[in-house]
């Protein structure tokens, strides 16, 4: 059932535990009763079929989160209009959720493991960044539509949750790019930190994921109403709330698949490669 | 730096790569640096310190909701009114937040680890249905509360999402009975879905997190509204809204630390010790 030695050198294992603990061992015994190299294939079938499947989601998040503002809030502007407010679902979902999604299980894609960890390391910073940018122009444009129709700011449940989440997520990128990127962080320092890192992104994704619901909720009831007109409630599911409720569930459809994604241990880079290694100052621990 | 052997025998590696990872030894080498018991005791003192933490905002975010119901709303009944509404928000919160969060660590408790593990999957299995019960309780309240008053069921983002986690929680319920109780269930397939068990158990909780901000939110939009009678809105923040956003953000504390307990993998049960295990039906797979 098992290739290689009958042992783990202990000298391979991770010190705090976490994603480097040996993988290229766990590759060979994780499916007794089947060869090594056949496991090995269906595990990398299976994360590429869910990857995609992540990805598609993510695009159907994007496509519905503009149809809903451009088709059926009026379009944008930048005016404190109530077309400037239709930035904030769009920009919110497009980095707080998509972005930030993508960029949580960039190092869980076999394809990169053949390389140093560094160019993956600054396009996970840069993917963050862009989703932090986006997600704060996200809030400057409702802010700013709020300011300019006299609607006080951060007094409900959904503005709580969304506020938190983004200052957790800036504080979050600060530290990693301080932490993991910097040569002159120590080891122990990244070690200690490395499970904190992982846990809280998981939780910032938890907490996006409830603002977009909260929000999508909160608009639906203050835009459906019965009208004179003939303009159905939110209660009699018109298309349009048919269509924001559907971006609700792709919204968390994305996000249990990007939790499936970090939650297997056999789709975690293998970083314990020390022939991969070549000394810089970035690079200086590359496998932590 | 660190004590025992120098390697680990791969017989001791669960085939499934999950949480039987060889625990002794990585209680052993998690800390290079320090003694192996200090290292141990400062694990076991960090976990004690966030289950207490979570045990605290449990019973925060009981005593919230049910001041928030029999303060500000008036009460329960169960007469098709607005007080039967009010047991809806207690139930959710106690059920599938506040049981459900606290049966999912429950083998995290090192206290646990000395005995088998059949007393404490029956208890997970006890906590986890009573959780189940409360939220279809805490369901019907409202379903009952909608149709005696001619509201719609079912059609909000709230709705949606809260009815989605109950059923894959009752989903998850049965399959876990079946596959992780039941003696008949062959170890392939405890082995194939226990890391199943494990991810979707973390979705549910974050989808009844998004269900219950969604649902506080919305019901504070519902409720406070400004009035002739000089009542406040919702967006001047009187008390009512001050207690149930507090309450939001205690639900969210507590599925972090909860997330924070399961994610730390120095904290998993260690199953692979076959001392523990003597041979009746039920525990024949003790240590899946």
């Amino acid at each position: 059932m098992q290739r290689g030695s009958d042992c783990l050198p202990l000298s391979h294992l991770d010190p705090c535990g976490s994603e480097t603990f040996p993988p290229p061992q766990k590759h060979e015994v994780n499916s007794p009763g089947a060869p090594a190299g056949v496991s090995r294939m269906r595990q990398t079938v299976i994360f590429y079929l869910s990857y995609l499947l992540g990805v598609a989601l993510s695009l159907a998040c994007l496509v519905c989160v503009c149809v809903w503002s451009a088709r059926w809030r009026g379009g944008f502007a930048w005016d404190g209009s109530g077309l400037q407010f239709n930035w904030h679902p769009v920009l919110m979902v497009a980095g707080l959720v998509v972005l930030y999604g993508n960029g949580a299980v960039l190092y869980r894609v076999p394809l990169t493991w053949g390389q140093n960890k560094l160019p993956w390391k600054l396009l996970h910073a840069a993917l963050m960044l862009l989703a932090l940018v986006l997600s704060v122009v996200g809030l400057c444009a409702v802010f700013g539509f709020n300011n300019a129709n006299n609607i006080p700011n951060l007094y409900s449940l959904h503005s709580w949750i969304g506020i938190a989440a983004t200052a957790l997520f800036a504080m979050q990128w600060v530290a990693g790019l301080a932490v993991f990127l910097l040569p002159c962080s120590p080891t122990s320092l990244r070690k200690l930190l490395k499970p904190v890192h992982v846990w809280l992104g998981g939780g910032i994704l938890s907490l996006s994921i409830a603002a977009c619901i909260s929000g999508i909720n909160e608009k639906l009831f203050f835009v459906l109403k019965a009208s004179a007109g003939g303009a159905q409630p939110y209660s009699a599911l018109p298309p349009e709330a048919l269509l924001a409720n559907s971006l609700g569930v792709l919204i968390v459809a994305f996000g249990l698949v990007v939790f499936f994604i970090l939650s297997n241990q056999k789709w975690q880079r293998p970083d314990s490669r020390p022939e991969e290694l070549a000394y810089t100052p970035l690079l200086q621990e590359e496998n932590e």
